[in-house]
């Protein structure tokens, strides 16, 4: 099953949830929320996600994935102050890296949704790795239902 | 009575609170929040505390404030995950300008503390202007004591 | 044609080019510049070359374009001090979006590649609105060749 | 001799010098570059000058300096696009910090100027430690001049 096959845009999907607030500093000169910012909430989800749910299985949650693809539709203003709700579920798991999809909701209003290939990597060489299986087996808890 | 004449390590002088959440991408290559993050946190709590207490005496809460002088003294690392609270007081007011001194915690904590000079502006000239009566009454109510 | 029927990774099919130098403060706890800098970066040639090729054309050049999607593989580490170049050409054009695609050089290697769909609207209410004949006659002398 | 005793707003006083350019991502809601970008301008050319004038002295140059201190006047609105040159100085060599002075440009304007104090450190305690005579000896040649 991929990210096509499922309601991007609607929460039922998502299995693991990060709150984010909106800065001033996050404003760029037309008063909204700058896409920036709305990529670093992605980032800041994906990074709680691994610190919640597989830092057991992998080691420093701050290194060792790497994000070789990310995909992005921006599907609604944000404005500011505010907080948004990040939704992260598993999409596909592979050798060495997996696929997840998450959206940023206000609500019931998806803000933007995203898909992103990340890369199990060994830190100190930069390389790819193949995924370890308590990792792999941790992933499986949160892949896409369907 | 100026910000020396307090405690500006304690949290007892400050009137105005700003709850802030610490990003991934607030860090820096050491791994500590960076000095910018620490200081968009100073940033996010002057709007936030315009927009709680000043809000019907100064209109657009996001303009017509200037920061004319930004003094900050970085007393403690700061890590991620993690909150903290930074207290806002008036320290100063002037014909168009007005002192605040803004402190971060953890805790009892102190990670920061910074003196701000701020200039009450026209946005449309961007010129300096005295003060609205109403605006320097309100900021009365913040103004430190002792 | 599409952005897939072109060597996105090669600079001889971008027709419009901007120099980005890195930031200390694009830094990541890795060490290496975070993808929200490479993001930035993006952003930065597209805003050049909104004004460096349309700006007769679109009148304010820091308004009136909103991103609806971004797509980026990441392909190389990117390290500080450096500067990249950004390549952007148009890929379609659309009755009131247009393709863009995007690649960020250190020299010949290609660090990370993009695709973007950019909406025309109008600032004040922030709808999508038909290209203007002239910005659509400006788009296609940066169309991609083939 | 202190920061206070040469003319912080003209350029002959600065011994170093470093180039950066404003960014569409500096902009803030009022269209001006905000005081955060400015900030990392500052950082930006003490990294420069570190790795330009003191490598050979101390080492990794991304890490071992901590800003204690950091206090600016913001003197002047900066657009985009533009460049500007950081000036700095060393003003004052202690035991285990070293003050410097830094000011922002454009041609002869001034934009913002700064004073910092940076603690040397071991990176692997974060203690203050001694500055090493081959550093102390390195800063002397960037003493400001009176």
């Amino acid at each position: 099953m991929n990210a096509d096959q499922f309601e991007r845009t609607g929460r039922s999907a998502y299995k693991g949830w990060t709150t984010c607030a909106t800065r001033y500093g996050d404003l760029d000169p037309n008063g909204h929320v700058n896409n920036g910012a709305i990529n670093a909430f992605f980032e800041e989800a994906r990074v709680s996600f691994r610190r919640d749910n597989l830092a057991e299985q992998c080691g420093d949650v701050l290194k060792g994935f790497v994000v070789a693809h990310f995909s992005v539709d921006y599907l609604a203003a944000l404005g500011y102050p505010g907080e948004v709700e990040v939704g992260t579920v598993v999409t596909r798991i592979g050798r060495s890296s997996f696929g997840l999809a998450q959206a940023i909701f206000q609500g019931t209003a998806c803000i933007a949704a995203a898909e992103v290939v990340a890369v199990h990597t060994d830190p100190a060489t930069g390389k790819a790795v193949a995924l370890p299986p308590p990792l792999r087996d941790a992933l499986m808890d949160y892949l896409v239902s369907g």
